[in-house]
């Protein structure tokens, strides 16, 4: 039974949430992925909501791009943490998704990542999954350690280089 | 039976609203103005939208300021025009309501105007009620022989003074 | 007869704006699609919005780019309702044509859609003509159910993916 | 024992901090609320965000203005939920801390909610601890129902005066 | 008869364009202000705007706010430079009038100077009519003397306080 | 002997400023075009600037990409009109130079065009020429009347293919 | 002798710069404080920045609002670092100031800090000072342990209030 | 031994760092180049700015993109001249980095230069050093008489090409 809800509103959101998927699969957590349009079909996503919490999901990952409505709708309808994706487009470069997703009124909040940041949308799941859960936390924290290691890597090739 | 619904997310966009009724009133159109928040009561929100067309409403002008998703869901649920307001804050002057009013996508139109925009936002209501009405379009250009006799007015005081 | 007529400053505004016409043609609404610059033939301009509702045309679509005063030039010469469509271009991110047509002063409002939007100022303007046409809803919600079986295929092709 | 640290880099940030320790206090959740600075005491910061995971946090709540390091740092060094508060300031509106919180690289995720937005960070972090609390989530729906119930309210006293 | 003709679409905008006329008072050349508005009474602008080159007008300034469109529409009636001056406004800080003003297609130029800039555009007008005019250049030339002087008696003054 | 000086800053500005030149060689105006920069060779460029009323110009097109201080700069030392040119860069879109050159304070004009704007800066410079010509009143209008012609054959192309 | 000068081109930024000179002076800094215009008094400018080295300055802090010129042309003519502090205003917040003074071209950087950061300017001086200074480098120290005890004491307040 | 540290969080700020190196190098001023990440390596990140004055550094010049933290937290744990390099970055176009690093408040300096201006952050590195050793003066206006005949050279071509 998935644990995390991975919702955008079009496929073409596809290659920036699908990170936020591969963050879980690495992470052991179970998740969905869905297309659920707040504003094309309205009744689906309503009844998507409202039944997140009774079908056991923790999270909502939602990533929406333009006048981005779906994260917030989703807070408006799920009880528990909503984190919002903002999607890049050409025409005002991600700012509508992101101020459509961040500037929600006092009474609903949303977690907001970075324009694109569906790995870090992953990670911050994961991060409140851990809360509870002791041996998540020790992932995480060697996950943090083979970051360290991937950026000492990093500046060890670049000494050799220079 | 009112033509026209005019919504609002919070009773504090209610100076940039009246504006709206006022215009209303003004050319002899019955209006309903209403509190209701899609965020914060979305059953009651998906009801009034649901309920508008059956209802006799022809014409819905939404306000909305920071993540200003009301426009945009009433569009989702009411399938002739919304018109949205966005309403003017401290902290991104506006453009937040702005881009999320405005950007909508292909298939949920939302005929955005100005910042604080209510009265235009009256006006094109009546605009779009004149379109089939004779008598409304004949008030509209008289409306407008006014508005230009109102200019030249305050150009006749700007050459007395100088 | 047209209904609609859909102005754009220059051909090079093509590519969005024929998608208003697509949209026109897909419900069966007459419309014209004309090149017309405030600029650069101000006579043809204005002989062209102040004829416009003698001609029958119910709702002007006007797509203009960077200084784009076309939209709103339509909307004080023309009593009926004018969508305008902010065209991208790169300097400004097409910010330019969106604040020059958005930003009306009270007394003559301009129904601005999403930069590029142009299939949404069509589908706008269908929902002004079905105001008063039982018909042009049906189809309208005809078109909703689409869009929302369209989303509903795209989450099977999703689900089965992964 | 505090299970929210809620930190801020300066005590003219208390305002909208204060109201992330309200609702925290509404919901009976313990918390702590300390003045500590990246910038200007590197090693307080340093070991508080250290031992903040051995000490019981389970979410640190941090506000920051201008070039708000605070939240990001503090996600580098604490393996729960960050979550940031973007303060507004005169010379760039907030916008400076809210790149700043929320453009954070992959690897290290910060929640970010609206600028100046104290109240939803509490809400978001009661809504992270009623992930396994079932008293918790039953608190929230209490809470949106109240919050439903005042719209409702703020509509009637509308309808009463016009 | 005058040189040059300042036009403004309301008379809000009068603080800023009265500085322009200070100017130009203030160099001998003779001027008149008139309160016009593109939209709201387009016949009347266009007659103005296209009898100005037979009636002696060498320059237009033309104040506009939000929509800016009243000098570029100048600029495409009136064959001579039209300087275009935007006016400030609180939601957009006047990015909306500069951007209407100086975002022009190619073949209609307009002269933009700074946001709520009367002052320089009523330079701006000296500087052109000084062209032809050798008296005008040396009135510039003592005018901008002056200017010096009274940066040297300012830093005087600051020297004898520090 | 040239009446128009093309200034910039980098030869990486040519495509811009060449469009200024052929405006002026196709109204039979001399012009002469010099790399010169008030950064990088402040001593060359003071002289150039302090000069070019003796040597005959009449007005000068100064181009600049960044923090564009040329156009300024110009209008600090040459008393006669200084038209300036945006150029576009990546990094900020053109809006650094923009800024740079549009918001000279009180005393210093410059007449701003748009963002690569250089064809309308040359048509500018023809406009000022014009206010004492009357021949180049002339070419001014058959310019305007061939573009408006442009217009009408790209519109009656757009009619026969649709 | 001064080691430091700090100018500005209108005396209405000394409430910024004033922040610069209280630094300078609590480190036991000499310095020199001028009005001096780049743009209304260039000859003047000009000598000053070209005799600043030979008069003994190490550093420069130039603080200019809107189309701020006067760090970078101080950078082309002082070989040794410029400071330069862009001064918030209206209409555009600084932002005009921050672009003007920061996008300098390669070849002549400018050290810029935030917008009215005079304090920090004084500051970034003092550490330049202090690269061959151990005494200097020793009162830096002792400076950053105030801030840090500032900050301390401040958290002890609010943690007695609550 | 290096006097200047050039640090970066990530290896693909290689491109706009190096040019820092290559100036440095010109200059013959030795400088290390290192990957170092606060926010994936912060213990590593703390002794490295720590230990940087006592390993003879005078000068750190750090490269970020997005929240780019590197250069502010650079600047409260070294206590000499930091200098930030924004790098660019699609979503935000490196207004991010830009206001991460700029926006320092009042007690923690950090010299910022354009968005991605590697080149500048070396020849300000090289202004500071030079304050006390005259032959890198003399280098500095050696660099300076250069950059004067290389766009000399450029004027020289544009003259003969046209």
């Amino acid at each position: 039974m998935p644990q995390v809800g991975i919702v955008m509103g079009s496929d073409s959101d596809l290659d920036v949430m699908g990170k936020a998927r591969d963050i879980l699969d690495e992470f052991g957590i179970e998740s969905e992925m869905r297309v659920i349009s707040a504003h094309r079909e309205p009744d689906i996503f309503f009844a998507y909501a409202k039944n997140a919490e009774n079908r056991g999901l923790k999270v909502i990952i939602a990533g929406a791009g333009m006048a981005a409505h779906l994260p917030g709708m989703c807070a408006a309808l799920f009880p528990l943490p909503v984190i919002g994706v903002p999607i890049w487009s050409q025409s005002l470069g991600g700012k509508d998704a992101l101020y459509s997703i961040l500037q929600m009124p006092p009474g609903i909040p949303v977690a907001t990542v970075a324009i694109n940041g569906g790995k870090n949308a992953g990670l911050l799941a994961v991060r409140m999954l851990a809360m509870e859960d002791a041996s998540l936390r020790e992932k995480l924290k060697e996950y943090s350690r083979k970051m360290c290691e991937a950026v000492q890597e990093k500046d060890r090739k670049l000494q050799e280089q220079h």
